[in-house]
């Protein structure tokens, strides 16, 4: 337990506590189990993932969410629970009230969030036997613990932490979230939390939890898949006092940036942490009639196995990324695309471009990290999307984990 | 030159000729130029590349296409002329008038296809040059040489050949095709080329063509793309003497058949020599409310990373494999699926099998061609794809090149 860790940020309102329970491993020291408690009723927003098959916790989340108010978080990595039918829904509902009972707080606004294999049943008798301890632990400066208990495959934890100033004083935006590395031996999943001390009413936390995700956890790929338990969480105003967000646009200027700027922080140290991953690479693509077709081209680029290659490669292939993008479904003329690696043009007008651009772009790739522009130079809409590159190793991750 | 190879097919109605022009590299003896000669105007219909960036020997096939006759394919390997500007398309239409005249036939009857390096030039002196020798070298037992001068980074010439017999008598179907590995240093392309000796009637052509390219070479993925270049074409009725398809049904799905034998041939031919491929899996999905849908989850499961990886492993990793489903975008009863490896049922009504799946799973993976089934129990209609793995080999090919 390094719950006490003098790392680990603060936010007023919110108290955190995490414990080994052995769900990863019986017996293992790894912390594996977190709580994440506020001080009084917050007002909660949140987007779950999109795939066809969720977990039971997901479910529960969106409950909870349906409503808006929640009073704790409770996140555990090693097991996802998810196709473990009604057993499952079960288990994750048993989970919060039990937390809730000892928290003293209705179980409807406990948010359960879980992560790890799929398909086997939650080690139910360990995890309600450290509950107890977990809610006893209950610390101001537990945030780094349960960022540590959520991680899977992550090398590091990732927390981020934002502060601003507005007419009601200062104010602060803490995240933390586990990557999208995939879990030997099942399943990637992306979790985030992010907690506020301001009080963000609902109807605008909802749209600024949508717009901050929107350019930040929905703009990344380590390879291209939406898991059974993806979720990011926003709680808002978890202490007695906290001051609300009131209609000056300033204000909510303020907080919408110091939002956007947590979740891309976090969307940025996800992607750097991605299995195998050498290389974090911005792929920006602009000049394009509308942004939805610049999100289209800037995905469609980020995914492709064949421009991570040479992203690996540290190739500058323009044909890969060219060819990417004419096959993302989205109409452009060829013949106006202008194409940089960092500020090395590689392509001009649709063709390469003059003179030696292969040494200085090969150059601008050895770095770990660096931007690719493609512009279409047929309107003012851009995309930006974070990627990594492609390499054996991540072959060797997700294919050879058994040896 | 190998054009007498004892192993090449023939086909009433058509010759043959191919030369090592240098395209590939200056001075090599490797065939990279190849010529494709029906005795009369044949009647041609085709599918190429959905990519909104095109080479321009695609922009003259389509023309030609349009119209629907062709007296001669002219194939090199080494340059796929994309990405070069009006000059390429220059290039294109010289080649094509310059065997025209050797021929003694209208150059709009000539079809062009390149695959390679994207953005060069092509070297029309030394093209221009050999031209002559091959036109001269024509003979039907040339196939083989052509099916070689086609080659990229394949391993083997990708030939097939069906034969049948309708109420006109015996008829022959036979294809040749390059396959999608990625061209050192660039681009990916798939070509084919299939030719009958039965004469089709050209709206009849079209839709039997569409047909068998929509359940093959559009039923395959080795990493996703499409390139500049992809494309396909069918000649029809070579021989001055051909007997004409007529309005048997019979004779028509005879025809239909052995051409769908040869390109469902051709495109497993293709994926079985994907690059860095070690595996060959069908995924069948099947019990789909319609085809369409059916097609989504196949390829949606066939193009993941993560499912490939698993694959590779040889890891019954049914997680992944609905989790790819499941974020396809159509939407199924995730309490209905049942999942197949080979015959072994490892997940039945939304759970993982009963009892020990998971050794007979994975000895069957341990084979270099499986199949792998998702049943979703909620219709009739089915959809089968076919892919690899993906290999710590696939990464090497494609970004180590330069070392």
């Amino acid at each position: 337990m390094d719950t006490m860790d003098k790392q680990s940020p603060c936010i007023r309102g919110y108290r955190f506590g995490a414990v080994a329970a052995g769900i990863k491993r019986p017996g293992s020291d790894k912390l594996d189990l977190g709580l994440i408690v506020a001080d009084t009723e917050a007002i909660a927003a949140g987007i779950t993932t999109t795939n066809v098959v969720y977990a039971a916790p997901v479910t529960v989340t969106r409950q909870v969410l349906s409503v808006g108010r929640c009073r704790a978080v409770l996140i555990n990595s090693g097991n996802a629970n998810a196709c473990t039918g009604q057993g499952g829904m079960h288990d994750a509902l048993r989970m919060c009230s039990h937390s809730a009972e000892l928290l003293e707080i209705a179980p409807d606004l406990v948010i359960p969030m879980s992560t790890g294999v799929i398909g086997a049943p939650m080690p139910m008798d360990r995890i309600m036997e450290r509950i107890p301890e977990m809610v006893q632990g209950l610390d101001p400066n537990g945030a780094l613990a349960v960022a540590k208990a959520m991680m899977t495959t992550d090398t590091r934890e990732k927390l981020s932490l934002r502060t601003g100033i507005n007419s009601t004083g200062p104010f602060s935006v803490l995240g933390m979230a586990k990557g999208s590395g995939m879990i030997a031996p099942r399943m990637a999943t992306m979790l985030g939390v992010v907690l506020t001390d301001l009080r963000v009413p609902l109807p605008l936390l909802r749209d600024a939890v949508v717009c901050a995700c929107h350019k930040s956890f929905n703009r990344i790929t380590v390879d291209g898949d939406t898991s059974t338990n993806d979720t990011v969480v926003v709680l808002s105003g978890g202490a007695v006092d906290a001051p609300e967000l009131g209609a000056s646009i300033h204000d909510r200027e303020a907080f919408a940036e110091a939002l956007d700027a947590v979740c891309s922080d976090l969307a940025r140290q996800i992607v750097a942490d991605g299995e195998g991953a050498t290389k974090l690479v911005e792929v920006l693509v602009r000049g394009v009639h509308n942004e939805e077709a610049a999100e289209i081209l800037a995905r469609t680029i980020a995914e492709s196995p064949l421009v991570k290659t040479a992203f690996h490669g540290e190739d500058p292939n323009w044909g890969r990324i060219l060819c990417a993008a004419g096959r993302s479904g989205v109409f452009f003329d060829t013949n106006r695309v202008d194409l940089y690696i960092g500020d090395v043009a590689v392509m001009k007008d649709g063709r390469p471009a003059e003179g030696d651009w292969e040494t200085p772009a090969s150059r601008e790739m050895a770095n770990r990290e660096f931007r690719v522009t493609l512009d279409l130079k047929s309107g003012s809409a851009e995309a930006a999307f974070l990627t990594t590159d492609l390499s054996a190793e991540y072959v060797r991750i997700n294919a050879d984990y058994r040896s």
